[in-house]
């Protein structure tokens, strides 16, 4: 949570004024996202999200991250929609930084996922796959397999702080998921990040998907994965196999799982939890001081990577 | 700005289902308030501020700032009225803390205020302290002259860490308030922290006024020289008397001053820089780490002490 940058109102009159929605009425910054100063926006026309890019944005992704929203809405996904000015531009910028207004959305996170949470979002997500085909551009996952040991090697020597043996851990999981990695499995937009944080239930309707900031191109089966990993697990990092088999069953009778991609699982499982293991060791390492943002518990990821070295392939709910 | 506490979705459900305000649709935390953590409430009966209530609000003085902005609201001031839940109290609890909701105002603050800006302000004070009248609660200010010499002396010695000669200056302006500052005044509700933090404007149009939690009871026209020092210098620190002119005349055209809060406001003025010098040179002394809050830098109001210790008596724009 986060808001980073405070915004004047003259400018912000002076930058609304670039767009048709009526005067400003209000402007709050709110705790949503890391990497951006976000504010609840209240206008002659309705509410709004403005959304700040701070500096670990990079701005040449901006295009894809806004085009994607622009796309998936038109496609019937409820995700926050990139309001244009009235130069038709997504894209301005306020305070010296990118900025964008989108759709307020409704809806709220869910903190304890029950099993018809877990169907919703595998629901969702089939639906988010889907919509994105036809998207024309295009962006690497730049934390995928390949990024892994790059990150982990500069603070490998201080792994073992977390748990003794964590190094050697971390060092043989990733030789496995290297010569193991899964190759040629259907492609397409992932969200990437889709934890409870970024989907919006009201009750138990799932009401829509927000921070598309980590999405990019990659295997779709590896976006469910990532997706078990946040979803079915309880407090204690036990797995849930009633949450699983909701996510993923839910998610195959939308996009129905090949045989390749069913094979491939528990590897992107393991893949998955190794991802958010990394960045939570090293995120965890380099808190700025005054930070806002509570560095998150690595050990959650390797209790999850644990999990899935030892689950039987029967364990996640796949169709046989 | 500040969100301290995390809320559960399931029991903010079950705090709402308490109200008559229609099913929960979004709460997002706000970067509001200093004192306590803010959420932005929108519900089916519409948009609201939750407030949780943190430690450093004494929990005995709610009943006193709750029962203020009702009685103020009844009367036509346009701040925020508490909700009352299905037993009728406007009080309850929430993630352990004591929690409110209240109506939600639009409007934004204004970083540069203009004359007209602080005609508007001085109208909005006026009217706040006649709806004032009748109120039958009792407040003492807790940061009025006398705890300013408590409050200075286990921090003095490192007063010339701000500026050499601090201290003593600091000193000998305490010898000269706490022999000169005026009793007999005419006492009501003040707002006692009417910054432009705390004053909504849509355009030029003054929209409410919010976050009375240093409200207490004492002399009317102190009231008026916290605002005129908030208001009324530029972002130099130096004294702009058109902002002051204005602030000023719009008052008395609702309220007149009378000859002993004309007489007394110099001294009135001095207090009001000299509260705030104080607290925030104790307050930078006392970040704790990881704060959220960035100390606000106390040699703005020495500038503004140095200011009114060398005024004339015509300075402030007083009926003569």
């Amino acid at each position: 949570m986060a808001v980073y940058t405070e915004v004047d109102d003259e400018e912000l009159i002076a930058f609304l004024a670039t767009y048709e929605l009526g005067p400003l009425l209000s402007c709050k910054g709110i705790a949503e996202g890391v990497e951006n100063s976000n504010f609840f926006l209240h206008t002659g026309a309705g509410s709004f999200i403005l959304t700040l890019y701070e500096k670990r944005v990079d701005e040449n992704d901006l295009p894809f991250f806004l085009g994607l929203m622009e796309h998936l809405s038109a496609r019937g996904l409820t995700c926050p929609q990139p309001v244009k000015n009235r130069d038709g531009a997504a894209l301005g910028r306020l305070a010296g930084r990118p900025a964008v207004i989108v759709t307020f959305l409704d809806g709220y996170s869910v903190h304890h996922p029950e099993p018809t949470h877990c169907a919703a979002l595998g629901e969702a997500l089939a639906q988010l796959h889907l919509a994105g085909e036809g998207f024309t551009l295009a962006r690497s996952n730049s934390l995928s397999v390949a990024a892994w040991r790059p990150l982990f090697m500069p603070s490998a020597a201080r792994a073992d702080e977390v748990e003794p043996g964590l190094r050697a851990l971390i060092g043989a999981e990733l030789d496995h998921l290297e010569s193991h990695w899964p190759e040629g499995l259907p492609q397409g937009v992932i969200h990437a990040d889709l934890f409870p944080d970024n989907v919006f239930f009201i009750g138990e309707t799932l009401s829509g998907l927000i921070d598309f900031y980590f999405a990019c191109t990659d295997a779709l089966a590896y976006d469910l994965a990532v997706c078990l990993n946040a979803w079915c697990f309880d407090a204690g990092h036990r797995f849930d196999p009633a949450r699983a088999a909701a996510l993923v069953g839910a998610y195959g009778r939308r996009r129905p799982l090949g045989a390749a991609e069913i094979a491939a699982f528990p590897t992107l499982a393991r893949g998955a939890a190794m991802r958010f293991l990394l960045t939570r060791f090293v995120d965890g390492l380099n808190v700025p001081p005054g930070a806002l943002v509570k560095p998150k518990d690595p050990r959650e990821y390797l209790a999850k990577l644990r999990f899935h070295r030892a689950a039987p392939a029967d364990a996640y709910g796949l169709p046989t």
